[in-house]
Order: C-alpha cells, then sequence, then structure tokens
C-alpha cells in the first residue's frame, strides 16, 4: 500500500500527481502506511511534514480544498511527535479539519465573515483524541458556511476541476483524495460527509450519532450533526475507530454468505440512471464474491422521514443559529429564514418529527438484524458541474436522522468518468461491521 | 418588586443582606427592574456593576459562588453597555455563567486542572445571545468537575453555609440566591439546574431539549445536556424565554380552573418526608387558588427511565470524556470508569436505552395533553449538610431525559428552615406554559 494513490483515485486523478518515487515519499503513503514507516524510524513526522507541505504547493492552487494553512505550524506539530518519549497510535498521520470544527492553534472561521481568523482557544474534542495520538493537524478545510448553508466554497473535485468536491465537508474530502493528507475530518447533518466521499472517490464514514464526540464542532441539528472521516483506504477508517473506541462488531473475512440489503429507499426516483446503474454493478460484484444480496423494501413508515429531517432541521436549526443572526443581520437569508422560522414549524409538527424519526429508528434497528450490511446509494449520481451548487443530499439523510453509521465505498464511476460510492449501513455501533464490508466491496468492485 | 429580596429568599436568608436604601439600589432588583431602571435612565449600567461589585464582595467570602470575578471587566461591560447607541432587552441585567459555558473574555475552567485558566476565545451560542442584548456578564460560576463528577466546589448554600447549594450548577444557584447577579446559566444533565434552585429557594427552569442552543456548554450527554436558567422573579425567566424566543403556548392569568397532575413518579421512595409534605402543601395551595389537582401515575414503561437514564449517561459520558481521560491520566477515577466502559454498558443495552425513552417520550407528550400541567417534586428534600455531597438527583433525571420543560418554583420550607422547590412540568415547546404556572404557584404558596 505503500508510496501509491489509492487505486479509485490513482485512476480517475485529473491531475499530474504521479511522482518519481526514489525514497519512500509519505506525501501518498496512507495513515497505516505513515504509522508503520514512522514507527520503523525510516522516516520521519517531520518528513510527513515536509512531503505534505510539497504536496500542497502542487496541488492547492488548483484543488483549493484549504481555508488556512501554515507550513511552519505543521513543521512544528511535527518536531514535537518526532521529539515524544513515545510514539502514539497515529504518530506522523496526516489530519485535514474542516473548517466547522475547533482547532487551538488554527483559526475556525465557519466560511463565514464574523469569524474569519477568530481562535477557539481550545481543539474539539475529536482533534484533542487525535493529536494526543500523535496525529499531524494539517490545516482547515473549506466548509459551506457554517456546515448549514447554501455559500458553498472554493474548493474543486480533484478528478474534474470544474466540478463541486460535494458539500459541505468539500475541503475534508477533496485534499484526501488530492493526497493533501492522509485522513480528513468532516461533519454531516444532511449528507455533508458522505456525498462528497461518493464525489471524490474516497471512503467516508459517518460514525454512530456520538459514538464519537462532536464538542467543538458547530451545531446545526443536535439530532442529526455527526462527525464524519475521510480515507483513500478501509484500514485508516478502521485505525480511526481504533482510536476513538468503537464498539466491537463482527468483521467478518470476506463477503462469502454475507446478507446484504439491497435498499432503494423512499427516495429512489431522486437518484440518477448513473447511480441506478451503479448499484446494479455493486450488487452484481458482491454476488460474485458469494453475498446474498437482496432487496429490502423499508416499511411505509420510512416514507415520511424525509420530511421529518427537513422539520428537525428547521427547529433545530432556530435555536442554533440565533446568536448569530442577533450578531450578523448581514448574514444569508437562509439563517434568517431558519431563526425567523420562516417554514412556519409549530410544536405539533416538530413533536411529530420527533416521535416518527424515534420509531423509524427503533425499527430499523430491528429491520437491520436480518443483514450483515444494507447497501444504498451514497449520493444521486456524479458530482455535479460547477461549484456553486455542491450537490443533493436527499440519498443521505434518512441515515442521518436514523443515527445509524454509513460508510462510503469508492471504485465505481459513472458516465462523465466521475466517482460513484455505494454506501454500507449496519445498526447502531455495529460502525466495525460497516467498515469491513465496504472495504471488502471496495475490494470486489476493483477486483471487478 | 424593586429594592428587595424576592420573598422566598429574604424570608430564609442567612446573612444580613439587607440594605439602607436610600437610592434605586441595582443590586437587589430583579432583571425585569434592571432593564425598566436602566431604559428610564434612572440607573446606568455602570451603577447596576458598581452595586453588583459591592455586593459581591460582601457575600462572596460567605458563599463563595464565583469561580472567576474581575470587577474591571464588569465595569468595562456596563461602560459599553451605557455608551451603545441602542439599549438591548436585556441592558444591565447582571447574569451569572457556570463555569462549564465558555465566555470569550473569561477563563472556562470546568472545575478541572487541564482548564484552569484556559480561554476559549468564542462565546457560547447563549451566552453570546445575551450579550447582544445587552446583558453584562459578572463572572463564572462554580460548577462540579465538567458538570458531571463527584468532585464538587467551594460554594455555600446561602440560606444555611453549612449546607450545599446542590449541584452542579452550585454557584449559579447560590450566587442568584445570594443577590450577587439578578440571572444566571447552569445546566443539567441529570437534576443540575433544578435541585439547586430547590435547595436555594429561586426559580430554575430547564427548557425543553435543544429549544436554546447547547453550542459552547461542555458536551456529557447529548441526549440530556440542557441549558438551565435562574432567577429570583418568575418574570426574569419570561424575560429570558423572550430573548431566546422560545415557542408561544398558553399563558393562563389564573390557577381557576387549572388541570394540575400531581405526580409522584416511579422514585417516590427517594423522596424524603419534608418533600412529601411539601408536595400535600402545594398541592392544598394551588386547590385554594381554584385548580384542579388531581393524581396523576405514570404508565408502567415509565418505571425503567431511571435505568433508561443511567445506561444513556454511561453510554454518552464514555465517548465525551475520551479525550480528556487521554489527555489527563490523573482525572478523577470516575471519568476513567466512564471512558473505561466500567459498567460494561453493552450496544444492545444502549439501543434499549434509547428506544426505551424515546417511546416514554412519545406517551408523555399524549398524556401532559390531559393537563395544564405536570407538579412534582424539584429534589428528595432539603440541601444535605455539607458540601461534598450536592444531593440526589433521583427525581430530576426521567424528566431530563423525557426532554420537557421543568420550572421550579419556591416559597415553601422543610423542618430545617430550608427551602423546597415544587417541579412543574409540560409536554415540549411549551415552556411558557410552565413558566407562567410555576410563577402562579409560587405566589400562591407566598400567599399561603
Amino acid at each position: 500500500m505503500l508510496f501509491r494513490w489509492s487505486r479509485p483515485v490513482m485512476q480517475r486523478h485529473a491531475m499530474n500527481f504521479e511522482h518519481q518515487i526514489d525514497r519512500p515519499n509519505p506525501q501518498s503513503m496512507t495513515a497505516c502506511a505513515l504509522v508503520a514507516e514512522v514507527a520503523s524510524g525510516r522516516i520521519s513526522a517531520l518528513d510527513v511534514a515536509e512531503a505534505t507541505i510539497a504536496a500542497i504547493a502542487e496541488s492547492e492552487p488548483d484543488v483549493q480544498a484549504f481555508a488556512y494553512f501554515d507550513a511552519d505550524l505543521l513543521r512544528a506539530q511535527a518536531v514535537a511527535v518526532d521529539a515524544g518519549e513515545s510514539l502514539g497510535k497515529l504518530a506522523g498521520v496526516t489530519v485535514g479539519v474542516k473548517d466547522v470544527i475547533a482547532t487551538f492553534d488554527m483559526p475556525t472561521s465557519h466560511n463565514t465573515k464574523r469569524y474569519e481568523g477568530v481562535m477557539t482557544g481550545v481543539d474539539a474534542a475529536c482533534v484533542d483524541t487525535l493529536r494526543a495520538a500523535g496525529a499531524l493537524i494539517v490545516g482547515k478545510t473549506v466548509t459551506t458556511e457554517f456546515a448549514a448553508g447554501q455559500r458553498g466554497g472554493k474548493t474543486r473535485n480533484p478528478h474534474d476541476l470544474t466540478r463541486t468536491p460535494g458539500g459541505s465537508s468539500s475541503g475534508s474530502a477533496a485534499a484526501v483524495a488530492a493526497g493533501m493528507c492522509a485522513v480528513a475530518l468532516g461533519t454531516q447533518t444532511g449528507g455533508s460527509t458522505i456525498r462528497p466521499a461518493s464525489f471524490n472517490g474516497i471512503f467516508g464514514w459517518k460514525p454512530t450519532w456520538n459514538a464519537i464526540s462532536r464538542e467543538g464542532l458547530k451545531v446545526y441539528s443536535l439530532t442529526c450533526d455527526t462527525l464524519g472521516l475521510y480515507a483513500r483506504e478501509i484500514g485508516d477508517l478502521q485505525l480511526l475507530a481504533d482510536v476513538f473506541d468503537l464498539d466491537p462488531s463482527p468483521e467478518p473475512q470476506s463477503l462469502e454468505g454475507l446478507r446484504i440489503a439491497l435498499c432503494r429507499t423512499p427516495v429512489w426516483e431522486a437518484t440518477e440512471p448513473s447511480m441506478r446503474d451503479a448499484m446494479a454493478r455493486g450488487a452484481t460484484y458482491l454476488r460474485g464474491q458469494g453475498a446474498q444480496v437482496v432487496e429490502l423494501e423499508l416499511p411505509s413508515i420510512f416514507n415520511d422521514l424525509h420530511a421529518a429531517h427537513t422539520i428537525i432541521l428547521a427547529r433545530e436549526g432556530r435555536s442554533a443559529f440565533l446568536n448569530e443572526v442577533r450578531r450578523c443581520p448581514e448574514l444569508h437569508d437562509q439563517f434568517h429564514d431558519m431563526v425567523g422560522n420562516a417554514r412556519q414549524i409549530t410544536p405539533d409538527q416538530a413533536r411529530w418529527a420527533y416521535a416518527h424519526a424515534d420509531s423509524c429508528r427503533a425499527a430499523f434497528d430491528e429491520i437491520a438484524q436480518g443483514f450483515d450490511a444494507v447497501m444504498t446509494p451514497s449520493a444521486c449520481g456524479e458530482a455535479p458541474v460547477g461549484l456553486a451548487f455542491t450537490g443533493d443530499a436527499t440519498m443521505n439523510s434518512l441515515w442521518t436522522l436514523l443515527q445509524v453509521p454509513v460508510v462510503s465505498a469508492p471504485g465505481l464511476t459513472g458516465p462523465n468518468g466521475m466517482p460513484l460510492g455505494l454506501s454500507f449501513v449496519t445498526r447502531r455501533y455495529a460502525d466495525r461491521t460497516a467498515l469491513v464490508i465496504a472495504g471488502l466491496a471496495a475490494q470486489a468492485i476493483l477486483e471487478g
């Protein structure tokens, strides 16, 4: 796995990232490889930092994934890791951090005027945990405004610079896909982690709600907001699952004999032909490896889950952005509308939405027991052309509201040669099962 | 209402706070009175600050409510309010802020070694909203460690300095009771707002979950953590409900004809005789004002709600304190036990606890429709002697997990002359109904 791009990225890469490699090139390594190389002493954390700085110098002018990057700060972190008494589990692993996640040593600006250059003084809990394990925080990655707004960012899709990388975790997904960091942190309230994973041809993981602390992440909807994680190899996400102490759950060795539900969801009509085809191809590849792929039609109560998601986001956004609107009259209308309850969400509607989501969550716990994982689209289709619209979260919001783990596996492409991800979902706390099955699925796709 | 303590506080006050008043004395004013006096120009915000500084100089040596107080910073805020182009809805209102709630200009130390003197750079959303309305942040008030730990604080109950003010919002409740600020912010995950309200003879309000943003509050349990608010008069909490844009709900003019459920809860056996007597007296006073007080026995599914609360706190605390334990090996065993899952909470137990709480929440929405409010104990009894133990949250945790609004009304006392609060509960988003009924109940108690 060393000295190379993960194959999905390699295959589709729009830029010339192929380096002449005559010694270990930390820039192109996965997190697992970096940890192994740094632990063995073949490279230092400072080597990793220098390679990362070089990669960013090369790719950033095109991709524009970063909202903040300070090469000297990265070097200083690396020097500290190299000077440490012992190496942590993530020593030398490069991490991009979405700019709605607090970092004590870099501004957290939320892609909004009020917070330009504002320092939070403390790290978000997830960043703190990563640093404690020896990770190097590379920089802050571009987000849509407050990870909630329509105001997108400058980031371009590394697979085609004319296309969006998706949002709201635009910069994190693109930075990982372009090799500017090994892994990255995003967030998801609708489809902000899984959709960009699909668009950028990388692995994306939305953990079980609250299984990883979301302290220090901008709040939009407490019910839906979840940390998201990106990597080019599934092993990196599994390494992060170890560091974040996720619960054990079954980790099958192969797809042979697994029961995989193919779930088109009640919003299947939002999918494009490319994704419908990808789902069919995915099913074929899984069957080719001995998996039993069976159709799963969700019970009719799930039909209203999308409506419940819309209501809950409206209700929770109203509280979440009250202070921002009071402080910033010039904030985008979208936030004024949320705070002003422009949708006129009533308490009755909110109570209904919570109760409905709760019922579906319990129902899904039961349904999911009948399968090793549920396979479902990670996006509606390929990344759209243009940067103004970061794509449609319709395929994701139902799983977000269910608070279940979702892992998007890369490898398939659409008619424009752009990546298409397939999501693997399990019941709550079975994140490790979703991770391993997504990894096996990606392998099956590669092997075609 | 001007120039006086609220009567419950006056009646039971352990210290000599009665001032000779020859001009408006902002120190003893309620928030509503401060707003009126400052708006009229009779006093300035700086007058309020000076009176507050004097009150703290007098009371703090006994009560020890503050973890951080800087008189000059308070004066500077007041000067800025006085110099403002227009006066906000809370111009001149003094607010104590629990030391787990972020403030950009004061340390947020969580009563834990790692965060001693640490600045967060930004305000919690609730503090931001209050400042935007012209409030003066007086200082940071004492909390138990991370508002989650058994490690209590130095704060004493103003009604009897040998007794606890309750926890974890110890300093906020005591500071309001002792007149060192008009209102204060706390938090509640079990009974951390309502129990201290009861112990200190003041009004306490735990709003509907997430109806006020909890961004910038230390996370323990996302499912249960809620901002809490304290005041000596119900009108002050209603003023805060306006500023925080709580939903409208019925606001009856009197108790006449209201249907009040008397709910002993499945944990009634945890109450002391003093609280049982207080509930009976409360019912009598309400009936005396024409309310119809009827017994409410919760359905048997509520019997397991306390167990669900314990499981959810254990599961969520495990994620919430992971980074703290990794960073601070010397942290109290309690946090190591949470992070190490010493209770061996399984995913099955966690899924059960969430589903069970969800079911009870929907059931309570139905039940609560049959009443104007539910009356229930705010604590097990009077504040215990000693500071090491901040009291028992058994009577509160069920309502916290139900995510419903709770308002504790003061006025009753126990055999040791210590305050006893009665809680008024409604279904979610009917906070204003709970506030007005708690206010009417407190009045009925005063009129005896």
